[in-house]
């Protein structure tokens, strides 16, 4: 039986920080782990940004409401759905992805988690686990499933190495080149074509 | 972070079988593991029932799209989807299952499924692994989730003592007796809040 794991931003959605810092109009938010690495500092940096704003955890959800899944992605789902479970597996947060994940007709998201206090002011981000999508497919293989995933970025690799079929999807130039053994596509037929063809052996 | 188990059958939505019997005017479909222990030579009885009434997987699932779920089920889960991930653990197979998880508003399950001929006829059913639900447990707290299951029957017994927080639902005066260390629940109302009780810690 096959699985199939998903990243979320990027590849059904857009990267919910830059979303949030052109929806927001709070421009220095779209700053990412390639201008900080340490992706802990960044993410202590982007909570103390949204307490500076007055944003609690209400207030972005109003922002990330108005954020939509990219064009297709609903309809792919739906579709691909209809023959196989699926399963979104992301670095980002459950309180922020929820609006977005609605959108897409309410998958399971295996994800991260915040702190929140009583009256909204989100006190800090709680990771899951270390290497949490590799993690989860091994979960998933652990329980005899075959895995297929699809990711756009370097901590999708791991994940998409690990997997019986991984495709790259909305990727850079240099992904692909340095990735020559995974598949990838660009547009939802074309994934939806290769994710059929595995599950039709 | 936490994640909700349910067991579907009896939790969620009717007996399967028994409501397939009854739609389908089949009365001996609704012999059950109490008939039968051995659930593989009772699946392959199924099986033989369905062929010879030449059931193929299409007319199974239009018997099984008259099936609703539990009076309050989607309901329940579209209130508790709000603030947490939930997954369906069932012995089921996915296409069975489907029409119901549509109803059901979509949710993950993971279960078993079967091999069908490009004709539609049911050739055979394959479970995916042992141990099904307690293995589903125990790779999602290898994962690092709290792991809260919903459960109503004897197969279900492992998953609930295997979890952070097991509640008996819809389920029989003597499983009450005989688990009483499991909360027990006959409504959706009471489940709820016996779930966000944990929730909230």
């Amino acid at each position: 039986m096959y699985i199939v794991c998903f990243d979320m931003e990027s590849v059904l959605t857009p990267e919910i920080w830059i979303e949030f810092s052109r929806v927001s109009g709070i421009p220095e938010l779209c700053r990412t782990t390639r201008d900080e690495p340490d992706y802990d500092k960044l993410m202590r940096w982007r909570l103390g940004i949204l307490k500076e704003h007055g944003l609690g955890i209400q207030e972005v959800q109003e922002v990330i409401s108005k954020i939509d899944p990219l064009p297709g992605a609903r309809k792919f789902l739906d579709k691909l759905r209809e023959d196989i479970q699926i399963v979104i597996l992301s670095d980002t947060f459950e309180e922020f992805a929820g609006p977005l994940v609605k959108k897409l007709g309410m998958p399971t998201i295996l994800c991260n988690s915040l702190e929140i206090a009583p009256d909204g002011e989100i006190l800090a981000h709680k990771m899951r686990i270390s290497h949490s999508k590799l993690s989860a497919v091994n979960a998933f293989k652990s329980i005899n499933y075959n895995v297929i995933s699809v990711g756009d970025s370097y901590n999708d690799l791991e994940m998409l190495k690990a997997s019986e079929a991984g495709f790259l999807f909305n990727t850079t130039e240099k992904m692909k080149q340095d990735n020559p053994e995974l598949p990838a596509f660009d547009d939802f037929d074309s994934l939806y074509s290769a994710i059929t063809a595995v599950l039709k052996g």
